[in-house]
């Protein structure tokens, strides 16, 4: 019998170039166990393209792409993924952006960014600036406007209102002792009139925002303890929440998501997912590992889908630090044991990256991910590592990211023939609801 | 540090097939020097379809696809491309043919071609010849002609006027003893119209060019001397020049241009690169090689891409000797050493074809080009000799033509993050002209 679940197992920027300090290897080839070399051995392996070659994706685009989805149709900006991971409720048509109180000074009637994060000022202290914008700019030349506090200097900042674009740009310089950049459409925007309109609001707002926050009792305090003013906000990442398709809709599977970055959550909650939280689970090096696994494979009995994220991989390659990534790799192999042969019977298990992260450049690259698909209900191939070198000849060949939930449905039988029917599409030759046939009326 | 320049080299119709007099091997099997082998260690091979599998690709459109240009959108015939090679100015809108002075005789009223090359008449007679036509027919029934004549038999012919479409076939029969080719629109002609009207210029234009020279003094004396008339003119490859959009407006990489050949130095020129002449360099088998690859290699200190173009091992193809290939790409890889260490630090070297013409065949096939990228920007594999058969095992898998600029990029730190952005195309999150907000007006 076929497995009927599946184990999305992500190991965020697993993909990695070869070290000396790791014996000429990569981090993932170094930390190979028994226990992965065993699930490679009731697999096989390739590499995958996310988009296409050459291409590097950021984390989200890669896994809308993975689960399936259309970028170009079905993607409409980070921000409300991130905001939906942080908890944020939204409406369909409003448009979200990530944001920092920052500290700038004022230098020609130019403000310059001076911290990005106004000496991670407190959650509290947040909240009172938040709210005092809220009171202040709420309804905003007839737009509504409001701002989230969230932890630390962190908020979001949600506009509604019609005709308006999210396809701007930050006014975020992502710099210190940069100037606050001028919010504007986005080169190939194609509601530009709208993008205009939006970009307009953002930037009468920010200038709005500094004049009141620098005249904010809290900030003068601030200045008086030597500590830097949160006197201006930073915003990126703009998006604009949209009806989603849920997973469960596109693929007839009940998924779960076990994430604890606030992206991978938003991820889940954007795709329909029910979300599930672990102890000890931080989305850094020192996360639980172990707690995360077992969590997973319990839902397993629950769920057809469970999506598993790790995030200390991609934290060890920004860091550049290709010993980190291994034995954080080396941490999540040994806990393999826990993928015993009862799991294996019944899953498809996948291990993979949503981006090729290189720890010698410590940003994403366009090379393809290592993947491995180990299942009772596919063919295997005759490699032994789990590797970005030996997944060149793994039975998986080179795919592209779109390609991958086909490949998963049909190792849990869930495909259908292409072709027998009228139209060659993915459809059953029977209705889901059969109504039979009756012969006297 | 990754590299910051691209060295892309072409070995014209490079991919081969093995051969008993070379042991059994390709050309490029046998010729693998120390020095190819080390920038193999350096890098990852593969094998890349230029358009799809099966597809012989043309040197023209091969080039402009391996510089990231979409054909269907982008190409507008050849005839452009070696007219902008050989210096001819043209501007948008004009129809440019590549054309022969020929010999032909004339039996039951159709012109029989005797010699494509009217003996190869010398370039002082064809100028004589075309001024004459010039004269002729310039103005002709409303449309405007003009012939540019080019080193010995060799001529451009543009048209220009309104309603002309150059989707029309070649009156040129390509042989000899084969009657002069009625001019007809091409089979999937867009305007069909227009290129009617097209053909049928060309067609009147043949006859009275026939006509004309036949009875021309110069002919009169070349007959007299046992000399083959340059009696008729055959026209081939028409092509439209309209407004390419530049290599550099593509990708924002300066680019250089080193080549002998006419295609390869217009396919430079028509994308806007710098084009460099090197002493010796003469598109032949006997071409000055070190001279070539030097040049290139001191133009990567101004430039941020150097096209580098060899076309020997195709004349060594189309000449059916496998031989003379290998030990062509013999020499050109005992100048790698050219390409030292302090070289590959700072350069993505790239070692390709534009497409593969087996010494067998002697004429291009629809077989992938093994390609070569050096690149201490990305992941190696553990490939040894860069060749078409371990190319199959090598790390870049097979590639599209059409991926390879992002691949090149990307191992030169020039691609943004597809996704988080509004719109989740290859824009990165800044504009490319920052501006800065002001707080008063």
């Amino acid at each position: 019998m076929n497995p009927e679940k599946i184990l999305f197992t992500v190991l965020d920027g697993l993909g990695d170039h070869a070290y000396r300090e790791l014996d000429g290897l990569s981090p993932l080839e170094k930390a190979n166990t028994s226990d992965l070399k065993r699930l490679k051995e009731n697999g096989s392996q390739g590499l995958m393209d996310i988009i296409s070659p050459g291409v590097p994706p950021s984390s989200d685009v890669s896994h809308l792409v993975m689960f399936g989805y259309d970028i170009e149709k079905e993607y409409f900006g980070r921000g409300p993924i991130e905001a939906l991971g942080e908890g944020v409720e939204l409406e369909e048509g409003e448009i979200a952006f990530r944001g920092n109180l920052a500290t700038v000074r004022v230098e020609n009637n130019y403000p310059v960014v001076v911290d990005r994060r106004a000496g991670r000022i407190s959650s509290e202290q947040t909240r009172e600036l938040t709210e005092y914008l809220n009171d202040e700019l709420g309804s905003f030349q007839g737009f509504s406007l409001r701002f989230k506090p969230l932890s630390e200097h962190r908020f979001v900042m949600v506009v509604s209102g019609e005709g308006l674009s999210h396809e701007v740009t930050d006014n975020d310089p992502h710099g210190e002792g940069k100037p606050v950049l001028l919010c504007q459409p986005v080169e190939d925007a194609k509601d530009r009139e709208g993008a205009m309109r939006l970009a307009d609001i953002v930037n009468r707002i920010t200038v709005e925002a500094i004049r009141r926050l620098g005249k904010h009792e809290l900030n003068r305090s601030r200045g008086e303890k030597g500590l830097p003013e949160a006197n201006a906000i930073l915003v990126r990442s703009p998006g604009v929440k949209k009806r989603m398709v849920s997973f469960r809709e596109k693929w007839d599977l009940n998924a779960a998501c076990v994430a604890a970055g606030l992206l991978y959550k938003g991820i889940g909650r954007a795709t329909g997912m029910d979300i599930y939280r672990v102890e000890g689970a931080n989305g850094l090096l020192n996360t639980n590992i172990t707690g995360k696994l077992s969590r997973a494979l319990e839902l397993l009995d629950k769920y057809d889908f469970v999506y598993l994220h790790f995030k200390g991989t991609d934290v060890a390659s920004h860091s550049k630090d290709p010993v980190a990534k291994c034995s954080f790799i080396q941490r999540f192999a040994e806990n393999l044991r826990l993928v015993d042969d009862a799991v294996l019977e019944k899953t498809t298990v996948v291990i993979t990256g949503d981006h090729t992260t290189p720890c010698d450049r410590g940003m994403h690259s366009g090379e393809p991910v290592p993947i491995l698909i180990s299942s009772k209900g596919l063919r295997k191939d005759d490699t032994r590592v789990f590797s970005e070198r030996e997944a060149v000849r793994g039975g998986l060949g080179r795919l592209r990211g779109c390609d991958l939930m086909q490949i998963l449905l049909d190792s849990i039988e869930r495909t259908v023939e292409y072709g027998t029917r009228p139209s060659p599409r993915r459809i059953n030759y029977m209705p889901k609801q059969l109504t039979y046939l009756r012969l006297t009326g």
